[in-house]
């Protein structure tokens, strides 16, 4: 038993939906689950197959990236995870994935264009692509410089992380978070399926235009906010 | 025991079979049976998953969107499905989903040209895309004005709902329907890989020719009309 | 027990096939068993759910296409099949899908290159798409002209159905064949993983030159002909 | 039992895998697995279905391509695998496969461009594509002629089989290697889904640059060499 028993099930819960949902190959992805009130995370263990996980085998650590508790080493990308949960107060869960179309979106340097009301339903903004770092940070601490890179891209598109739960890291791949980690697998699903309808919909046609601004509006607000109507 | 327990079974199993034809991703879809005689339709529940669903968990609605009977919120396009049975009187089963290829076409804002004997085994007409509606109609009942958007793109194009068993709603994503649930989940289906052979095709040639008249007919009347002869 | 239970068997597992291979939405597709002695083939019974077939539900048609035992109505695609086996005196197994890609090069009326070793395993030529048929053959005996328009076409561009065993009918689907039904659905299969790699070509390569001879002649030796070494 | 059971159950444990991973129509791949002190690898039987194999059916063969144990004949692809072990001297596995998306490349003669993280955790170079054979090369040897093309490709390339454990043969299909037969099969379906993902890059932005150097080597360096940090 230890005190951090409900945030290691929470991660491996989630952990294992990625293969579920076709969103990994091998080990490449991995989930963590917050405890604000403790101020840790629990994370898968890096390179470890998601059908050799259990609940035990999730790594404790701290918003600073340091290990609390757990015997296994921790993701790779455990720091960019820290930076998030340490910077942006309200989110509960991280995801990230290599995901196929979202990972070539990110490839491609682009944001993914808002053509639809499945995107909508979960963003009123063009899904964020961040740019690849400079080659210090790159060189630096990699993963950490990574969830800065992140916090920057949307402090400079004016975006709030409450709002959009989820970017493409250019050339590399999406992060995707949420209130839990449920939440964050949720939104990485999502992802996937709206970056392979837009690639779809450019090719159908080359000149499709964005969706207006009067159903994005409506589209978002039906699942969220104060008059939201979608849901039990 | 409730009167409606046989479109409660029927709504039911009809929803059931969106994920296992890779129709929906999470609750991205919902499906109504109706029963002219009492003027009413059972309905999936808002936003509940496809494996917590029951038949007695469906909703009943009647032709004006009002619920009937069922503790839970229906779909947050029911009223669209109401105005269509309402106006529509031979239709008695709706699908509306968000299917990958379907929905890229409607962000794509195009018809879906008929270019070979899939499509015309089902329809005789390039599958209608319906214009995004006006900001007004957006803003104001939006799920019922959906409705009417779908209506008045048969009206425009002369076509007959009898006939013509789907429809694409610009940005947004398919309905079909049908004499039942069930068929209204086939024509989904027929839909999504009529809509997938189509991008295929001009990806294959750009140039490809819509399918010759004399094809069109033979096709569609082997399956359809009195001197069909497929099936039992 | 009925003198034809040996081709039931055959036509019955062989379409059983299609469903599991990815080849087949709903009833899309049938296969046939012939019994050359006989004079008879089984075939699968119009419009019937894969899933509720079984070996007595096959019907028995000559190769004229009149039915010869069954209760049910064979395929609607049964009069091409008879023409086939009619005047292709080596073929003991005939299968017809609308399996995605194959359909997709049909409705593009291509023929599909030969770009690789895939497609040299199996065939020494560009995989050939017949014409659609002119208004008279369509408006008369439909499925019966299909057959001649394949013949026509082998006959036109040369080939042997012995050497080649599949062919595109333009604007509508594959067909293909074999020494049985067994080979004829893995001629389908293979036809469509062919099909999808050569779109697939195009794409990352648009002026992909086709396969040189003497790789086509090395790898279609290796698995035919006295001089092959595939296989046990 | 036999002195090469560690071998054949290594080699049949890899080739089961490739179905399941999605990389094998019917036979179309085969995996061997090899013992260096013996101067020997186990390898597929030529032909055979997956869901036929069993450790004791692997054919044991030395690296001049003679078979020393099994009553089958060995997968026509042998002499491939004998030469890759006899010159190549630290891999302990090879897999071949005709998976869609890396024999799409080889069929377009394309070597596979480096853009994003994915390929990077794997290789720092673009995935090459060896040209095809000359015709007398083909005529003579073809299989054994095939290792040749593959080594001299490195060669001409300057790359070392230690760090760059995938290729593709022009017009034909991948080859996998690394110290196990797992590793070459893990290989396999890494290439498969490089490959996926830099077709769809190329599809959303034709002008992608490729991976930037300082990220080529933070990626590789976290999985490979001296200051690697990921996995246990």
């Amino acid at each position: 038993m230890s005190r951090y028993d409900h945030i290691k099930e929470a991660a491996y819960e989630a952990n294992i939906q990625l293969p579920k949902l076709g969103l990994v190959l091998f080990t490449f992805g991995n989930v963590s689950a917050a405890d604000r009130a403790e101020g840790v995370f629990a994370i898968k263990p890096s390179g470890l197959p998601y059908e050799d996980l259990s609940p035990e085998k999730m790594v404790i650590v701290d918003f600073d990236g340091y290990a609390v508790e757990g015997s296994l080493r921790p993701s790779s990308d455990t720091k960019t995870h820290a930076v998030l949960y340490k910077h942006w107060e309200d989110i509960g869960g991280i995801a990230h994935t290599h995901s196929t179309y979202a990972t070539a979106w990110a490839q491609s340097q682009r944001d993914i264009p808002i053509f639809g009301t499945t995107h909508a339903d979960h963003n009123t903004v063009d899904i964020p692509c961040a740019p690849p770092m400079d080659d210090k940070m790159i060189e630096g601490d990699y993963e950490y410089e990574t969830g800065f890179q992140i916090m920057n891209c949307f402090k400079e598109k004016g975006l709030d992380y409450r709002e959009v739960e989820m970017i493409l890291v250019g050339n590399h791949a999406p992060f995707t978070w949420g209130k839990s980690a449920e939440k964050a697998v949720y939104n990485s699903a999502v992802l996937e399926t709206v970056a392979q309808m837009a690639l779809l919909t450019e090719k159908v046609n080359p000149s499709a235009p964005r969706l207006k601004d009067a159903l994005i509006k409506k589209h978002f607000e039906r699942k969220h906010g104060p008059n939201s109507y979608y849901g039990q």
